[in-house]
């Protein structure tokens, strides 16, 4: 973490002093947000067509984030897109969130006030409230759970369950960035502490980078399915690599998969760095994770309308093998589909 | 925390393999529980004249608990209970909640089947679905984060901004039990950190151990005030301590309170601890907090329904004077109500 030049404890404010203090420029902009922070709960009013999605992740340091070389708005944004790009993924549209954050005394309030610009700016560039939490001390580093809630008509939700045999599979944007993105950083924070006298060369990179620090979720991928009058079969996000979330829509859907090498979307800069640190460039793609990008399944009839989208890339389709999934190689080889997706337990 | 007999390390079965093992017997009871664990989000449906409410709590491991003295079933579903007494305090119903976990390796699977095991117990006690979550590896101990949602109809939620000038100040239950308990326990773990051969002396305790460890959240009062007629002005549970949170409701609805030392629900078990411990029991019931009571404000006309009912005692009444909040000794002078009330910056 990078020190703060003004340094203010956080014990002097006390836990409502602080979230007076933090929430202080908190708008709502929703209608659907009856009353954001300030009660026991918020609360919400949807539309009486609209169902309700619910999602919440876990943030934890040492784990998910290094605070040596993120900065804290940027981690902030990301703690939220994280959580819209679940919302998404049911084809929702998310309102409201809740912010929680647990850090030790280290964490100053200058450097909680950055955290908390970053979530508001991503509050605000998804069109989403904050409307509660909880602020909490703990005795070692900082975790950051928030939980999106959102708002779909039935007819519109799309779960993991509905991939049907013959369907095309699909994704959004290019897939491996992020992974290369965070190979970077780990090499240029090990350079950093042999010399730290050395500046980190991170020239060039901007877009992995980017990818990995700063992602953006996909809500501009839902407003084109809809304009493009697709609802896909199936939808997931890609957070913990592509070949993990492909196995996740054939175990719901109880289905098997055929995706092609050659097919898979990879940024000519992912290539690039990934062939500089001998990795396979497919592996990162397969397995990198933190995409944040859309795995989708759709019917054949609906091709004519994304065929040619720069946004959206055909990678294979589903077959009836349940829970089969398959790799054709470049060299046109069939070989298992192998999750080595990113998990806390087993990395 | 206790070993284990059996241990078995989570990284063998890794995130899915581990959700998949604890959330086996997770059922849904609820018709607004449309989809539960399983996709990218819950998707959840009340009826159309509900609003809904959201709220979120985060328990961090060396803050809020501690496992030396803390059956990981009892803090599971003390975990539930502390979210739901803030949907209750809204005069609302809770329906689903969420639950994400991070954990230190020190945590074997058994270790979280029995954490997990008190969080169902208490989602069965109190009818409400767990229906998605988050689940990671930490660098250190546990944190617990759980958001709860409920519903109610418009007319029926009780803010904490409602009170006016003469209401009548009421809690359920009783006060302070929870922190003599609390104090029990740390007197217990130093004679057992002096002499690991000494049994811990808990005899005759049960009450404010029960209180400390294992609360419950005042769903019945909620369905009782509904039986007797009485929608309270404001409402918020005692989390904090009594006078923290009287000083929160003085502060939304700009008004004051008077309360009377004298009328403090106080439990023969509680008023004897806090002898025995040398403090003042008043200060305990004040300021002590975790006692998962709730605290509200009724207008006057309705002092009849609650009269004599054992589980309701008036402490006082509102007052015009915004944010003075004053304590009517015993020995009749009046002073400044301070709110110690615990916050985890400042302890």
């Amino acid at each position: 973490m990078q020190e703060n030049v003004n340094k203010t404890s956080i014990s002097a404010l006390g836990e409502f002093g602080l979230i007076d203090h933090i929430t202080q420029h908190v708008k709502l902009r929703n209608s659907s947000s009856i009353k954001g922070i300030g009660d026991d709960c918020a609360v919400i009013k949807f539309d009486n067509d609209k169902q309700i999605v619910v999602t919440t992740d876990l943030l934890v340091e040492g784990i998910h984030f290094d605070v040596s070389y993120t900065p804290l708005k940027h981690l902030g944004y990301k703690s939220v897109v994280v959580n819209l790009s679940d919302v998404y993924a049911m084809n929702a549209q998310p309102r409201q969130i809740t912010v929680s954050l647990a850090f030790s005394s280290r964490y100053t309030l200058e450097a909680i006030e950055e955290l908390y610009s970053g979530i508001l700016l991503a509050a605000e560039a998804y069109g989403v409230d904050v409307v509660g939490g909880d602020t909490t001390s703990a005795t070692y580093g900082l975790t950051i759970s928030i939980t999106a809630v959102g708002e779909a008509k039935p007819e519109d939700i799309v779960l993991r369950s509905g991939a049907k045999e013959h369907d095309l599979i699909v994704v959004s944007g290019d897939l491996g960035a992020a992974y290369m993105g965070l190979q970077i950083l780990n090499r240029e924070k090990e350079v950093w502490k042999e010399n730290p006298e050395i500046q980190p060369d991170l020239d060039g990179n901007d877009y992995v980078l980017e990818r990995q620090l700063k992602p953006e979720s996909r809500k501009d991928i839902v407003s084109l399915l809809q304009q493009l009058g697709v609802k896909p079969s199936s939808m997931i996000d890609i957070s913990d690599g592509l070949a993990s979330e492909i196995k996740h829509i054939c175990k719901a859907s109880k289905v098997g998969a055929k995706i092609y090498e050659d097919k898979l979307p990879i940024d000519p800069q992912t290539y690039t760095k990934a062939r500089e640190f001998n990795i396979d460039p497919t592996t990162v793609a397969l397995s990198g994770g933190e995409d944040y990008e859309l795995l989708m399944t759709i019917a054949q009839a609906d091709f004519d309308k994304i065929k040619g989208n720069p946004n959206l890339t055909v990678i294979g389709h589903i077959t009836s093998d349940a829970n089969v999934c398959k790799l054709i190689t470049k060299g046109d080889s069939e070989v298992d589909l192998k999750a080595q997706g990113w998990d806390s337990f087993t990395k």
